[in-house]
């Protein structure tokens, strides 16, 4: 199958390695707004040539943006504007406004809104790398507004991935990314920033990061430019669930002014329940 | 050299671990307070025989206290009482105490208080394993109380271990580790708590966590046991810290609130220098 791939970092790049891999691709034709992401993605040949935004609609049977969220939001509707028989999907992080964006377009049903749950601190072109959605979670929003043939080229492509495919609305989607990684990514931020702030030595921080810190700051050198956006357009579940992990900061330093120590135990133990969700 | 560790758990049983295999020990003696630890180290032959206390303590030339900060506290002493020409080392996360607590011990000089800066998330003899210190840092604490033979000593065993070896006052170390280690461990207890409230359906926190959840909560799974008595006997270190950390989220919270982009890109940016300190 003939693929395009808007945008040719992390994501787009690591999809294009495996599609090409794995046979699911015969040709990739790739665009990316950085001429710098774009020449790297040709020059390591993620991707078989560059073209035009145009050209790429016209020539690939299926597009996939690879873009950030809000420059979906922007795009997506150009894109479905210039499409006739071609699959679309997104692979962004917020997935309701994308949908109500799209909701009324006359190609809607070209359309495939897709959440692939893989990612690392890193971006970029360089950060591309094989395998690393296997194995983990793709969710696909607002799936009866799409094609059933549709649907199926997109779902292949994840199997190809090997990737399980989720369902759910956009609404909710966008509710259970704000509790479970878009407050990881503060959480991370605020933890790099208060150390930094507070250990105004780095070679303490190098040392001593061994003891945890560098697991739960790992996601705090994850991009800005793709951050900010998701947590202004996703502020409001954002903030509800902001708000309750301060309330449990609070708890704790409750916990620890009164050196309660019962406290502290029963909250450390409810806390260890996360190894059952996470199934460890 | 003949070996005695008390406490058989992850800390003490990794050690006991790699001092053997790498010929560091010719005799490992055990002792711990749980009849469960004690008899599955000896059964998976961490060590090589099980004593009481006082016989570890008499047949040892180098004592390993591995157990708990609170516990270290408590045995410390006693155990200093009853050595003439031993040496004692304890590896506890809080130091100003410990070294407060023996400053003048008749034989505080056979002590040496270090804290070796490696461990996982999980707990007991079952979790010990090999190679778990190499290449992280060990602090030793007010190393000018201590004899220089028994420093030397304690520190080529840290050598067999792989760990280079740093020195700070029990005091400094404090403060650093509540910087480093003890704010990580509270930031993704807190972060456990608040998914697990709001996310009521585990199912969906599995299938969603591979979006950077998985890692930020890495922590959230420690010993409640270990790590209460650490955020209490470091409790004004660790509210300073926390206090930091509660201010930085609520900072985020009001940029997020004002759709700021520019704020969230500017404290982003600003976080993401923690990669010039993590050396990555």
């Amino acid at each position: 199958m003939k693929i395009g791939i808007i945008g040719l970092g992390l994501i787009g790049g690591s999809i294009a390695t495996d599609l090409r891999k794995r046979g699911f691709a015969s040709r990739i034709l790739g665009h990316d707004a950085s001429k710098l992401h774009a020449e790297t993605a040709l020059k390591f040949g993620l991707i078989d040539s560059l073209t035009s935004m145009d050209e790429l609609i016209k020539k690939s049977e299926l597009i996939i943006m690879a873009i950030p969220g809000d420059a979906t939001l922007k795009l997506l509707p150009k894109v479905l504007d210039q499409v006739s028989t071609q699959v679309v999907c997104d692979v962004a992080s917020i997935k309701n406004q994308i949908c109500e964006r799209v909701k009324y377009h006359q190609n809607r049903k070209q359309f495939v809104a897709t959440h692939p749950m893989a990612g690392t601190e890193h971006s970029g072109p360089w950060a591309a790398k094989s395998g690393l959605f296997d194995g983990k979670a793709s969710i696909f929003c607002d799936a009866e507004d799409s094609d059933e043939a549709c649907l199926r080229v997109v779902h292949q492509m994840y199997e190809c991935l090997n990737m399980r495919v989720l369902y759910m609305s956009g609404f909710n989607h966008d509710v259970h990314a704000a509790y479970v990684s878009h407050i990881s990514h503060i959480s991370s931020f605020a933890l790099a920033l208060t150390v930094l702030e507070k250990e105004k030595n780095e070679k303490n921080i190098f040392d001593l990061a061994s003891g945890g810190f560098d697991s739960t700051v790992r996601l705090a050198k994850s991009d800005a430019e793709m951050w900010a956006p998701i947590f202004n357009h996703n502020a409001d579940n954002v903030l509800t669930v902001l708000n309750t992990y301060i309330d449990s900061l609070n708890q704790f330093k409750t916990a620890i002014e009164n050196r309660d120590r019962e406290g502290l135990v029963y909250m450390i133990t409810k806390a260890n329940r996360i190894k059952r969700a996470l199934r460890e």
